[in-house]
């Protein structure tokens, strides 16, 4: 071991950082597994895909835990249950693949009482059921402090696996749905005795709260866009810069974010405007709106909007992909100006 | 819903115990997918099995949490990585199925050193490459209090599934191992201030804590006997008596487990008898030893028994099965007595 690394080992994982831990676990688990040929996707990706029999499979495990991930106080059982599945279906369906089954493992202190459970597991099933995976058990544990959830998601792969990696210079890139509404959701519910007298209206914070406690997995897309040429996807989970950037970083180029193009619900614009915030800095910044990012060739572009529009499912070009630069992601703004867009969650983020 | 219903839903996780809370979430899940014909075993098994373009897959998951499945101070990093690995490869092997994936998800304080991450992958990594698995990733996430671990498994299954249920009166009761040794590590690592003074047997006490800390999974077993006819099996992770009673009360059987017959290690005995300790008890009641239980048509068990040991894989008689019987287990003593059998790890047990 050369002493560089010697050093290395002695840093603590918050010192290393979240980004540069799992690039490290993702290089050592690339070499000792990335050359069997079973391995279509190994580590990196939003799942990993491993021929069984000849039939690629696409398998992805997701946490979700009390205090960092969701607090008891305002993440009813029902929508938990119903988000740890989405979480793991959103990876799924990033990887242009069909939900199959689910395994769900909770921790629990032993206090919770029998409804709690119960509220977890029908939400859980509802999201299944809408989707058409099966639930097939899971794993119950004590856990000494706060719930613990972790979600196992198995799909199918009809085609080729959608990768993070193979953007291409002149690709357009594409959005469903809207971005920054989990983001409200979640800032409103942190700060509920600071947005008590805002007088916000309370359909948009019905639906940020809702986008954020029970959001929709895109697990319709990957059959939808079977025939389409998609080059890249990644779904927006920690959130949309730090998510393109992953797909730019993996594709060796540079993504343009168009700023003045970003889908923005009405919602998230009404309770920026009364809050006094930014509706980009949610939208660009926040996490956990599980919709899909695609790079796609311009011809493409109009017939996979379409495709997707047809099947109630909002679609828009939010920005190019061009050659790399120095930095992964660029805003753009109309007058031809860009500045480099950076942040989203991490965990062990100082 | 009834009166009852709503008394019981107001009951505690504590209150109704691990067995009946997955009793009732496996009848839940079941109702809910149990018809889809994709389902080949659905939840309230070692693992659940899922007809995939045709294909059986198998999947499990399971956790492990610091301070109720193991301590930071007693637990290297390496064998916490390895033995999360062999607890979801034994759940495949009980399936009869060959392991083909695994993820891990990994909970962190931020507080360990880079060295404690690498160590604990090592660990993974080097039982995933001695059973032929892949690991493919997983997650990592903050963690409030204490290190978690969830491990997930994907096998292939190349015939039947070996289930808990369908073992008839009349089949033989074949172990694989030795009981006891992974409880009696496990004792030893929670006693180490009681035990100083024992002068136990160095040999004896590396054995059994190496039992614990890093089990060797059966993983070879399904493809040795994939042309015997098993009628049922489950591997031993929570005790030789409830995971007997588990595939007794399947298979609407009652198991009788001769008592003299018990495999019992050297090591374990030699401790057992310096510690005035009983060793059937560890053998009887401890878990986590990752041994294979099979029951198995009279005519086969010799066959079976030949098979696995010429793959140096020691096998013994260890019971039969009998009609149902008030008690699902019960002890037989060569004098022809016998007595019924309880106990074995649950969760939130009083």
């Amino acid at each position: 071991m050369a002493a560089g690394q010697r050093r290395q080992g002695r840093m603590t994982v918050r010192e290393i950082g979240e980004y540069p831990l799992v690039h490290r676990l993702c290089q050592r688990l690339e070499h000792a597994f990335g050359i069997d040929p079973r391995v279509v996707v190994g580590a990196g990706d939003d799942a990993a895909v491993v021929e069984a029999n000849g039939v690629p499979m696409v398998l992805t495990v997701d946490t979700q835990l009390e205090d960092i991930h969701f607090r008891r106080r305002w993440m009813p059982p029902f929508d938990l249950g119903w988000k740890a599945i989405a979480i793991s279906l959103s990876d799924i369906a990033a990887m242009g693949a069909r939900p199959l089954a689910a395994l769900l493992a909770l921790g629990l202190q032993g206090d919770e009482p029998l409804e709690f459970v119960d509220a977890f597991y029908e939400g859980a099933i509802s999201l299944c059921q809408a989707t058409g995976t099966l639930l097939l058990g899971g794993d119950t544990t004590r856990s000494l402090n706060g719930i613990m959830v972790c979600s196992v998601a198995l799909g199918v792969l009809s085609g080729q696996a959608w990768r993070r990696k193979g953007a291409q210079i002149g690709d357009v890139l594409l959005l469903t749905g809207t971005v920054g509404d989990a983001a409200t959701g979640l800032w409103l519910l942190e700060h509920e005795e600071a947005t008590k007298d805002l007088q916000l209206p309370s359909e948009a914070v019905q639906h940020c709260l809702h986008r954020f406690r029970r959001p929709m997995p895109r697990t319709a897309v990957p059959d939808l866009l079977s025939n389409a040429d998609i080059h890249a996807a990644i779904d927006i989970s920690d959130g949309l810069v730090i998510d393109t950037e992953r797909m730019a970083i993996n594709s060796g180029v540079t993504a343009k974010l168009y700023l003045n193009q970003l889908p923005l619900s009405a919602s998230l614009r009404s309770i920026a405007t009364q809050a006094g915030h930014d509706p980009s800095q949610w939208a660009l910044t926040g996490g956990e709106d599980y919709e899909l990012l695609l790079a796609v060739p311009p011809p493409e572009a109009a017939k996979v909007c379409d495709i997707l529009r047809q099947a109630n499912i909002p679609a828009q070009v939010i920005g190019e992909v061009v050659a790399k630069e120095p930095y992964p992601v660029l805003g753009a703004l109309p007058d031809g100006t860009h500045q480099p867009l950076f942040g989203g969650f991490q965990h062990f983020a100082p």
